[in-house]
């Protein structure tokens, strides 16, 4: 492992320091890792280390290489300092990507309490977006927000399509950021058709951490340390993980339906359908909102997609290749 | 074990069936044992046996006493039947609590899907509570239960401060009742000070039940199948577990803040102390709102007790003592 | 699930219980199901409750039949007779396979203490072998067989290649069956070629059954409660187990190498290669014992295949084809 | 962190890698740490990074210090000159525990393969004993260690009741080094009265290490990779671990039995106690060797303690006592 740190802006005392892995030789067919980017809580008045390294050595040891980002604090973090101490950070990653082996398309960030704030910004405003987001009892609503930086923004007025797969946790007991944020954030993913996962775990004061014991951990329930190993593996489901050719392709990957795609198609819901006129009509025939039998709940309209209810119904595959025609040909309406 | 199903209503073909354990003798010190009332789902239209049996089994081996209802379906469904079939089999059970050795304030109540809608409704409006209840992707809105059955209630408005502890896990992908059902559930139990966990797992379609691959899973993340063990751990945090001694006390409970008791007290959130003229007063010498340096965030107010922010502060036991038999006099106003 | 309990033998107080579940409709492409054989212990002199049901319930959750034998006892337990208990137990659940929905060929036996000795003997001595061997804390060794039931076989004297696959598990601290029983046995599974997986954990006493605290457990150490999940994966490693289409082929399955089959074959290790002389001359030329550079531990060609061997130098598909059909031709010479 | 490079031995190209953590401020009580000191394996051939740091990692986030050593190799390894590395090693961070702020009586030692055997010989034969060995597929018997370098001894004959606690791990398929170097240790560890704990997993080639899918780990079973977590609560149970004021007690301890006191003690087993004249004595009253009812089995007269056993009668604190003094007073007979 070679560890470095780097000023990355002297006055307000920012510093990014890596933790980079070999690659190649005994390490198989590894070209290149994936990374992810740590951002430690503190209330922008400090950066936690119980929020640092423990974190780091978690993906070190799954084959992440790993980064870690002391950010501007205090009267130094007048927004967007912040978010530019982000930016800064993870384009130097990605500047540096092939000289660091760095899969430059398969970067996490992770963010605690305000470094969560922090890093959920990233995931909604930033110019260098991550490619995912794991988000420890963060900081979102702006009013908590502004408790910590008057000038934080709030999170959840950004969230919008375009933001990256997010992990959320937090303890319903936190005795320190209502965990309403962390839900109010996973409402706001879900009506934006964002990828996510989310645990809450019933007990545990504010800044557990990895809830490893050698780290003063108290009062916190037995589910609480399982996100580190669930976060790993969805991960690798977001993005891909490792086998013993090197890199693999995501099991799932961060699409949850067709509705943002620029053409129509199979993977849209059927209600995102029934709302453009040309594929309604389409609709209409296929799957009448009104028919003997059961029909299909208006609910579950919102969810499930054509290609799933051709596929249920044992369409065959020149009718989907001549729906999916039909599809992709129609000029899609804005909302 | 004793297996016996139960005519509870012939004429809607309602059944309890009983999976009883044996206590004492090389049970230990166990003379009665908590249980689990299985709720399967099926769109008020079936019983699904995939989300009864399977599930059963899991809380056997845990300890507990399984039950499982088989609730009014379709025509028969008219609402509130399907809660008074509820009300007659959580009766029963306790009616029977001596006989079959059951620890009567230890019964959770476990549904998926529909039978998710009707384990709330138990939760949230029955006349015969349960003591904590697992909901697994549940209907809650009143749409969506409306679509499976049209005078079925939303669950959101019936969520107060006597709804007992719950744990909600969902899928983020399920393509039948959306997720959003379970976010809205967490948010309103998050307003009322309910106890509660959750878990939404990235990937799985709707109906997974324990996602044990016996059971026909499919394109389900590796993390969906923890909610079982995490449930039975959560169950014993809540209403408490077993030693060898017999049962145990709950290691956390039900219990979120003190702002439901009767009489003010140092479990208060300081927010909600604020909001009484007289504590007020108080806290306006012990925690000023304004002050020189730190001072404690208007967000976090929501969250703390008065009490935690005295333990911090070093005050001692005479101190603490005298503020709580100050709070304990207080006039509690209606908010 | 139907339970029944029918009686083998009126005279020895032997009794075979079944616990069947249901196939097909719900429950998919099932149309049969792996089972297992529950065999307590409780020193020959009663069969364990505590080892019984509450082990059938994790084997049930998981999707398998299972099925409890309470064998002869006592004065009525002169040996054979468990042994034939066993026989006709398992000779039942065969003849039933079709009717019962069993998979005649995945049928495992799960022995604790003398109900391990039981197991084990079923697995090395029977007419009626298990297809494979969950011993817990299991009494093995003649002496210590004898001390519960004097008429009781040695079982390490028994174990040959036509050993099931066993996994075995036990606490070092065993303060009643000396650990030493197991050690022997894998010592004895490993001389005679046969797969097997084995935990020792570092505390606990004797009959600790699955370690769930509602059994009583105390002193026992966090790891011993992850034989029961481990148990059925490995199960599933190597009988199969089970995918949305119904039974998968054994990941691994029970052969460890090729020395057992009738033929010679790439998949004999290099030593039992050196042992015939037809095939050591054909070695001495594929991989020379004394070489330039390093070469071949002698205690690795225990163990590593020919075919590994010819893999790991890049052998081509022709040279290896060749080399396998001068194998098979080769006459076997018995040791 | 802070990572730094020692060199031991220059002209033998042994160094010593320290990866050590910060204590106190932020990280509570903790004024000092336990530590592993990782010893890679490579056949004395080479050592292997894939061994090394990600190892490292896995006990840092643990809150334990990790060293690495890397140690004489091929020509330079002529015995003793490994364990005088190791020695060295171990000499030197125990002589600056200060200022490292290492718990000097809570090093464990973690050694695969080759360095496995090492491992065992710091654990056997040193004179710097570490206070807790890991070994992964460890070389062991003494013509195997002799195949990688010649003048290797063999650990079975050092095994004596001095030997620190062991924690075993192999794949049953190891192709390289026979699983049953592995068994001769435990069973070497049984009969001396070593506390241990071993999980031999099924299926899996040599070289493993972690498990992790990002070491290019393949053919291997699910359970393998559980020996990471499961060595690190070992270790607590052995050496004690953390909490929120700092380091704990041993849950359990390495003491098996109390036969290696200077003094007889209720800790003896029974059988030792019988094997000595004046406790025999003693016993021959307190449990008859025959007697009419179910008397006490031979074997496990080797495992049991007289405190057991009294306790289990129901004896009185006084009586307890009494005995306890007797035995305290008597003179110890050398076998």
């Amino acid at each position: 492992m070679r560890t470095e740190t780097f000023v990355l802006n002297e006055a307000r005392s920012v510093t990014l320091t890596s933790y980079l892995q070999p690659v190649g030789g005994e390490f198989g067919a590894l070209t290149k890792r994936p990374a992810v980017l740590i951002i430690p809580g503190g209330g922008y008045h400090f950066c936690s280390d119980r929020e640092a390294e423990p974190v780091a050595y978690a993906y070190l040891k799954a084959g992440y290489h790993a980064f870690i980002l002391r950010y501007s604090l205090n009267e130094k973090a007048e927004w967007p300092n912040p978010l530019c101490d982000y930016e800064q950070a993870m384009g130097m990653i990605r500047a540096n990507a092939k000289s660091w082996h760095v899969a430059s398309d398969r970067i996490a960030v992770i963010g605690f309490s305000a470094g969560g704030h922090l890093a959920a910004c990233a995931a909604t405003m930033s110019k260098e977006r991550p490619n995912a987001a794991i988000l420890g009892y963060p900081v979102i609503d702006g009013d908590c927000a502004g408790d910590y930086l008057p000038s934080a923004p709030d999170v959840i007025a950004a969230v919008d399509e375009f933001t990256c797969p997010c992990f959320v946790f937090a303890t319903r007991t936190d005795n320190l950021v209502p965990v309403g944020n962390s839900i109010h954030l996973i409402d706001a993913l879900c009506r934006h058709d964002v990828a996510f996962e989310s645990h809450i775990y019933s007990n545990g004061p504010h800044g557990l951490t990895t809830g490893d014991d050698s780290l003063g951990v108290q009062d916190c329930c037995s589910r609480y340390p399982h996100w580190v190993d669930d976060s790993i593996t969805w991960l690798k489901d977001m993005l891909g993980g490792f086998d013993s050719n090197g890199l693999t392709a995501p099991r799932f990957g961060a699409i949850i339906n067709g509705n943002h795609e620029e053409k129509l198609n199979l993977n849209c819901t059927v209600a995102y359908l029934r709302s453009q006129s040309a594929a309604a009509e389409l609709l209409s025939h296929l799957i009448p909102e009104k028919q003997e039998g059961m029909s299909l709940p208006k609910s579950a309209e919102k969810v499930i997609s054509l290609g799933q209810i051709l596929a249920w119904g044992g369409a065959d595959e020149n009718t989907i290749r001549a729906i999916e025609a039909q599809l992709m040909s129609m000029q899609k309406e804005v909302n």
